[in-house]
C-alpha cells in the first residue's frame, strides 16, 4: 500500500480538492488516480507537481500522444511500474494506437541497447557531434 | 580513447565498409561517427547492430523525427553522454527545431522526477490502468 | 519467493545465528527481515554486509536518521521495492515524520529530475565547481 | 558544450533576468550556474524549474544541509557529474563537512549494493514492512 | 498483465510460430516463456530480438554459462524483476550452481556500490587506464 | 579533479600505507589507483571497502576473469565512467581477450535492451520462473 495511505475526494481538504478538481476537468474524467491520492499528504508536493505537468504535457510544439510516449519511453527505461502502466493508459488515451506501441517500445529497446555499448567501449564524442 | 581504438574506413575489412557504405546511403552522409567504428571491432555486432536500427528507425507507425526525440530521451534518463550527443544532431537532422527539444527535456526531467515518486511512496497500480 | 529461499533462525548454522543474534541486539527488534534470511545461503557476504551496516549506519557525523533518510532517497531512485518498504520503516523507527518523509521525497523528485535535464542539455561544469 | 550554448545575464531578457536575479538574491550570491544558463532558452522551464527548487530546498521539516545531502546521494546515485559537483559545492556551502560528506558516500555506496542484492535475490517484501 | 496480452501457440501466426518453433528447438525446451509471447504482437521485433539473443547467447569465445551470469547481473542491476527471474533459471539451466549464485551477487552488489562511490568521489581515470 | 583529492602514499598515515600496502601485494602492482586515493581521505571506508573487494574478487566458484567481466557489465550498464575504464583493465589483466571482450559487450547490450521491453511491456513472470 502507498507509505502514507491515498486521500479520497470525500475525505480531502479543500485545497486538495481544488487540485483535485483541475485534474478531472484538464483530462475530462470523472476520477482520480493513486498518484495524486499519496502526494495528497503534501499538499504543496501535490499543487506544484500537477500545475508542472498540466504545463508541460499540453500541446505545443510537440502533440499531446507524442509527449505521452516520451514520458512512457523514459518510464520503461526506469523500470517504473506505476509509471509504466498509468503512461501507457495516458498515451492510448490520447491516441496511442498499438502499432505506435509496439514501435515505441522497439525504439526504447535499442536505445537502451546502443547507451550500454556507447559507454562500455568508452566511446569518444565525435567532433560533428559537439554543439 | 575507445577502448578498441576506431577502425577507419581506408583501414575496413570489405565486410565492414559493406557495413559503412550503408550507413551512409541511408542516412545520406559521407562520414561514419565512431560508434561504428568502435564497434567495427567485432563485425557481427556491427552488422546486427546496424541492420536493427535501420529497421527500427525506418519511419513507419511513427515517423522519424519522433522516433530520434524517444531515442533521445531515453538516453538523457540513463545518462549516457554520448548517445545524448548523437541523437540531439540526429534528431535535429530529422527535423527537431529548438522548441521541441525544450519541450522533449521537459517532458524527459519531469518523466524523471515522477517515477522516483511513484516509486518512492509505494503507490499501487489502479484497478483502471491494469490492461 | 527469494532465489534461494530463506533461513530461518532455527534451521540456521551457528554461523549464522552469530549474525542474526547480532543484528537484533544491535536494533534492539527480536525478529530479522528477509533480506538477511536470504543472505544467509551465503554465510561470508552475510556477515561481511552487515559489518559494512552496522558500521556504516551507526550515528557519527550524520545522526541515524540521516543516515536512513539517505539510503531511502537512493532506494527510490533505483526503483528498488524491497528496499523502499525496509527503508522506509527503518528512517521511522529513527524518527523520521510524515512531514520529513515528505519533504525528502520532494528532494528525491526534483533532482532526479533535474539530474536529467542537465545531462540532456550537456551542460558542462561551471569552472568554480571544480574542485 | 550546453546543447543550446548559455544565455548570459547582459544577454538575457526581461523575463529570465528576473529569475536570474531570484536566484542571487535566494541564494546571496553574485554569479548564475550553467544549469540556469542553459535551461533560460526555455523560459517556461527555467521559471518553473527554479520556482519548484526555490520551494522545496528551503528549511523546512529538514534543514538545508539535510536537503543538500539527500540531493547529492540521488545525483551520485544517477551517476550525474554536473549535479554531483554542483551539489557538493551547495551542501558544502550550506555546513557540510569532509567528514559529512564521507559518511554520505559511504551510505551511498551501501545502498546501492544492498539495492541490487535484494533484487538479485528476488527478496519478498516482509509483512511488517507494508505499511 | 502484459500491455498487449500474450499469444499462445495455437493462436500465432506462421510467421510467429516459426519464431517459437526455433526457439523451442534451440533451447530444447518445449514451452514457450511470456517474454516471447509478448513481443508477438510485433513479429518484426519477435524475430529480431531472438534472432539478436541466438547469436549473440551461442557459446563463443565465452561459454554459455558465463554469458547468463553477465545478462542477470546487468538485469539485477537494472532491477528487472522479469529479468531477474528468467535469467536466474536460464543461468541455472546452463550450469550455475548456488555457489556460483552467491558469488555473482556478491560482486554484483560491490561492483554498484564502488560505481556509485567512484563518481560521488568525482575521481579522474588514471592515465594508466587510458587506452 | 575529486573532491576530496588524492592521498600519495608518502602523504599517507600509517593505516592508509598499510591498505595501500595490501593492495599493491595483493595484485602484484607497484602503484595505487585514483579510487583508493580519493578514498584513502576515508581510512574506515578504505579499509572496509578493499577488505571486501578483496574477499569477493578472489577466485572461487568463479574464476578471477569472469567476475572481473562482471565487474565491467555492472558498470557498463551503470555508466560509471571510471569503473569501465579501471575494470576494462583488470579484466584483460586477467585474462579478458578482444574476442571475449566483445562478446561481453554484446550480452551486456543486448540485456540492457531486453530489460526495459520486459518492463515496457509490463509482462508477468512465468509460473515455471517462480522458485
Amino acid at each position: 500500500m502507498a507509505t502514507l495511505g491515498l486521500i479520497e475526494y470525500k475525505d480531502a481538504s479543500p485545497e486538495v480538492r481544488a487540485v483535485y478538481d483541475d485534474i478531472m476537468a484538464t483530462r475530462k474524467t470523472d476520477w482520480i488516480n493513486n498518484f495524486w491520492k499519496a502526494l495528497a499528504h503534501d499538499p504543496a508536493t501535490l499543487r506544484r507537481t500537477w500545475q508542472s505537468i498540466k504545463e508541460i504535457m499540453a500541446p505545443g510544439a510537440l502533440d499531446g500522444v507524442t509527449k505521452q510516449m516520451i514520458y512512457l519511453a523514459v518510464s520503461a527505461t526506469n523500470q517504473c511500474n506505476y509509471c509504466i502502466a498509468s503512461h501507457t493508459a495516458a498515451a492510448r488515451k490520447a491516441g496511442m494506437t498499438d502499432a505506435m506501441l509496439a514501435e515505441l517500445m522497439a525504439v526504447v529497446g535499442m536505445a537502451n541497447e546502443t547507451n550500454s555499448l556507447a559507454s562500455a567501449y568508452q566511446i569518444e564524442v565525435d567532433e560533428q557531434f559537439r554543439t
